[in-house]
Order: structure tokens, then sequence, then C-alpha cells
């Protein structure tokens, strides 16, 4: 069942709600819906599937096998979950410094890379034969139409408003013998000045909600639950780069940026150093004083790499100029860094993917359906 | 002199150009008039002096011995160029784990002390009986009134300009065997509507400029010279704590958090964990949905400290209704995050202090007065 504003929405139990149909909420629908069959589910989502603007769409979708010891195994496991939906076109991980399995750039690289970098800079290379790329937005329609075949239902423009057990001290009531929560779950519609709001709204109970919304996930726990959680967001943008690429060429890493190739140029990908403060407007940057579409620390970020990756110093790169020629989106910083999920309280969990939700994200999706599917 | 908006200002040429009278740039010019009482001098500050809501003002002002060992040297030098300014009230360092040099808090701590804190969670404390405070405030005010009277100038309520010796590709002027800056010194005035506005413009020839301007150090490099620094910025917020100290409390510091002595209360300073993006503007964040003044960064601060110093979740800390209601200022977050000084050009350098100018700041400024004096 697709639900949409203007159809009739008939059930008002559910044994678990998931709040976001990005990409770890699709995913943890797949998966619990393998899992537990038994147990009637409802998809939440406040856009469209992907979200047209999100972080999922946006994400570069880059899976690689360079993650910590204590990482490896959710990233081979997220290889294995990814499957087909993998090309595997190899990755190319510049360095400065000799290390182990380095070789220099000439013996590796053609000669239309050898032009974009420079060699005296970035002498060594290290090939990772077994990263790849991936359609994010793809994907996270594939798992959430898999699990609506299989009996999911699917709310779209939906934002759920939730509630703790207690509220200004008095208990709510607290239906079913494992305890359940209360969710608002309210329709929006657009009008026709481009205003949203509230169509109307829906109250479901259900024994499990996982909060899978993306950057404003903590925000929600926090306001609808009053549970403070120490994740955060930050801002990423992913300027395109105007060069050639071919479905063959291989992702580029070097000074902490990773150029994917994405039809027929690159997307270049920032590093996310550090969360945004609360409150934080996007804003471009200047260039020798001219206002670009670059935040500042995305401007930061190239101009480090530039000496290095020389392709970034030409026309190649998209600086545009307001923040709004840029593709960007919030993505959550999860404290650690790494995809997670945590129960917060009886009947709520939340669930994070953040900057490398590529690498392990599919594979802590499948842990937290798992964790679900046992209670 | 001391030369005000109205004042006649006569020389258009100085051997060295301060800009900005904070505490750095006050050292500074102590520091180099000492050194060189040949080389005339100009301080030229946008603001009061020292500025009534900057940095300086705000500074904590808390020295204490816990540096790395690499900064060990900065920081003893700078306690001896504090002198008689340093009231050594001793700090205690409240700590989860055993350590070296810790004792059981409650061998240690008086009465009122430990009820405010809680010894479950904090049982262990190191004293630093060397650490003391000091007023920046007056100690900038005295450095540069001592600067003054050693013939230095100082001009109040003056912005520069910085110009670099290329504009659009045309070399400028560079009277001068050893080249000189030209920089325009904007008069500022205040209107009887409260608009700050460009009195009139006095053109300096000046052989050497030191950028000593704080947080926007780095953008008037920038803007001024076109040279782009790895330095960024920080809005730190400093609440008061209304719980009663007398001159004699020691500072104490947990869970990352310093509480200042002052007034009859405490200052509570935070940590600077990172960076603020470059066009975020401070904001009030939540409590238990209620707006304060507080930031979101300063409340995660407090909060994560408040099991430990349960004096925090009293009635005593001031949080607010708005941003404007808690002290807070912009700091330098330079590279490498300690006071520090660079030679941007053959005419200019950049002073930094920042959040540990407390510790190493002075020590930073007397070695850039060293540098200037042997050019």
């Amino acid at each position: 069942m697709w639900a949409h504003v203007g159809q009739p929405f008939a059930p008002a139990r559910y044994d678990v709600l998931i709040v976001g149909a990005g990409r770890m909420g699709a995913a943890l629908a797949r998966f619990l819906r393998a899992a537990r069959p038994d147990l009637s589910l409802l998809l939440a989502e406040e856009g469209g599937l992907p979200n047209e603007e999100g972080a999922t769409i946006l994400a570069p979708g880059v899976w690689h096998a360079d993650v910590p010891p204590e990482r490896r195994e959710e990233a081979e496991r997220t290889r294995v979950l990814l499957g087909d939906a993998l090309t595997p076109c190899g990755l190319l991980d510049l360095q400065g410094q000799a290390g182990p399995a380095t070789r220099p750039v000439s013996e590796v690289l053609g000669p239309d890379l050898l032009g974009w970098i420079d060699a005296g800079v970035l002498p060594h290379v290290r090939l990772d034969g077994r990263a790849g790329v991936y359609s994010a937005g793809q994907l996270t329609l594939g798992h959430a139409q898999t699990a609506i075949r299989e009996g999911a239902d699917l709310m779209l423009n939906v934002r759920a408003e939730l509630h703790g057990h207690e509220l200004n001290g008095h208990a709510l009531d607290r239906p079913g013998s494992g305890g359940a929560a209360r969710v608002a779950l309210h329709r929006l519609s657009v009008t026709n000045t481009h205003q949203v709001v509230v169509d109307h709204t829906v109250n479901v109970t259900v024994a499990r909600v996982v909060i899978a919304a993306g950057a404003p996930g903590p925000a929600l726990a926090e306001a609808g639950l009053g549970i403070v959680t120490p994740h955060r967001a930050a801002y990423r943008q992913t300027p395109r780069l105007e060069v050639p690429s071919t479905s063959g060429t291989p992702v580029l890493r070097a000074e902490g940026l990773t150029l994917r190739p994405q039809s027929g140029g690159f997307t270049v990908v920032p590093p996310v150093p550090h969360p945004d403060p609360w409150g934080y407007v996007p804003t471009g940057g200047r260039l020798v004083g001219v206002p670009v579409g670059l935040r500042r620390e995305t401007l930061d970020a190239v101009m480090r790499a530039m000496p290095g990756l020389s392709v970034l110093a030409g026309e190649g790169l998209v600086v545009g100029r307001s923040i709004a020629d840029i593709p960007g989106a919030w993505l959550a910083v999860p404290a650690g860094d790494w995809p997670t999920w945590e129960r917060l309280d009886d009947t709520h969990w939340l669930l994070l993917g953040g900057e490398r939700a590529d690498l392990t994200g599919l594979a802590v999706a499948e842990q937290l359906a798992q964790a679900l599917a046992a209670t």
C-alpha cells in the first residue's frame, strides 16, 4: 500500500513504524520484512522516495576497503548486501608518501589522469581493486519497493510527531502488554502559493518506533521524547567537476577529497571535518573577493587539495554564484562518526547513517533489523 | 599621543603599525617599544581599549601548568611576564580516574566544594598550586599605557584597510628601501541613530604591519592582501554561575569545563571543540523545549559535565533567554590551536591568540617583538 494525501488511510495500529524512508530506513524496512514477515510495518517519509534533494540522493555511493579493523566486518557485510548494485571500478588513493602497497603514479595512471595531478606532490598511488560505486538513490528505491511488495505499508509526504511515555510529568496511555508509542502522522500538502501545510493528522499506536530521519533524527527524539543524544549534523556540499569520465574511470582519492566519476564528469566529495553548529544557515563563501556557491569550508578543502590535484584549479570545477547552485545536504554526524543505532527507551530506536553510510550503512541497518526481530 | 576622532592626526609614516589593541597587540606594542625605542610605532584599534565586549575583556585569565611539553617553555615565560598581575589561587583538576599526583577529593576539597560535585563520578583531584587568575583586560590596558608612555602612538575607533603590493595585477608604489605598506585608516564615528560611519580616512605608509585583530585577523589578511591562511574562528560563550566564591577560591576544572572564580561567583568556560563555519550567526538553543541564551554547543558541554559537576544542574547557572543575555565573543582558532605568529609577506605579519592566549599568549607576543626588532 502506497498512501498519498487524498487517499484513505485505515490502519491505526502497527507493530513497527520506521520514520524516514532514506537509505537507512528503507534498508531497515527491507531487512525487517525479510526477518519477521509477521510484524506489520509502516514506513513514513516526509518527502518523496528517495527524497529529491536529501542526503540519500546526493550520497556519493563509493564503497572501498580502507576502513579501520573494527569496521572491517561491517564494511565487508555491506559489500555483500550491495551485491550487483556495486560497479567495481576500483579506487586510486594518491599519496605524498610511499606506504604499504603503493606504486609510482607513472606506472599506474594513464596519461589523461597523470595530466590532472602534480606527480611531484602526489608521487605514490595505492589501488583498491575491490572498491566500486553505486547509486544510493536507486538502491533505496529498490529496498523500499521490496519491503512494500512483501507487505509493508508506505506513507509519503507525512511528518511524524513522537510522544514519550510521559508528558509534563503525566504518564501517557500505554496500550499493549509490552508498552506502545503513540505517534501523530501529519499528512502534508502544498498550497498553490507553495506553502507546506498539514492536510490532516492520523494517530497511530505502534509497538516499536525507529527514527531513521537522517540529520533531523536526534532533534526529533529530543523534541518528542525529551531524550538528548550526543549526535550532531553537518552540511556537506558535493560540487561538480566537469572533466570527462567514463563508466570505467576509477574513483580518485587524494588530500582528503574523493572524486567520484558520475554522469560523464566527477562529483567532488569533501570530508566532513566536524559538525556544524545548531542554527547554522549554509552560506556561500568568496573566492578572490567574488561571491561563490561553495561555502568557505568547502573552498578550504578544495584549495588545500589543489597543489596535488591540479585539475581542481582548472575551469572544470563548478563553484556557482550562490549556495543554491551547489548540490548539498545535511548529514547526520553520529557520535563516533560511523553509522550506528541505539535504543532510546522501551519503544523507540534511533538509526543514523551519516558520511560513512556508503561504507557500513547496510550492515548497521541489518543489525538493527536482527535486534528488532528478536524483541 | 592618544588620537580620537575630532583630534588632528599629523604623522603619515611609521616604522611599525599594529592593527588591534587587544591582549596580543597591546603586549606586542609594549615589548617592541622596550626592545626598539628607535622605531616609531602606531597602535590602531577599532573599538575602545580594551574593546568593551571583545575576546580580551571576556578572557577567563586562567594560567595553569597543564600544557604539553613543547609548550612548557612558552607557558613558563608567560607566567614570568604576567608577574604581579597573577593571583596564585591554585587550580583543582577533578578527574574520574586516578592518575599521577591525584588524591581523593575528600582529602582536598572543603565541605562547600564537596557539595558541588558528585564524588562518585569525580573521586580524584590533582592540585596545580602554581596556577592562578588574572584580568586580561587590566593587563592589556597596562601594556597599552606603558607602550604609549614610552612613545608609541595610539589611535582608537579606527578601522584599518590593508593593501598588498599588487592590486589587480598592478604593482603598487613601494616607497622606502625595504619595501613599505600603504594602509588606509578609516576613523569611525557614531551618528545619533547609532550607526557607525567613516568620519574621515588617513593614509599612512608603514614599513611593517602586524595584524593582531583577533578572530577577524585572517579575514583582514585575505581581503586586503589576498593571502589565504588556515586559521579559523569560533564563538565562545562564558555564562555566569551564581554560587559564592571568594578571592581565595581555587579554579575548578572538570569534564572539559573551567570554573573561574570571578566577582563573587564563577564564570563557566566551556572548551572550543572546533571552529564555527563562516557565516554562522550565534543562536540560542533550547532546554526542555524552552528557548535559552546558551547556544546548543554550550548546552551540550554543560550537560555533559553535570553528572560530575552537580552544581551546574542547580539554580546558579544563568542560561538567559536569548543569545544577548550570555557573555560571548568570537575567538581566533589558530591552526594548531595555540597562540602563534607568522610572516605573511615582506611587510605584513599575523599575530593570533585564541582560546589558549591565557597560557602562552604573552610569550608568543614577545617572540614576535624580538623577530621584528631584528629586522
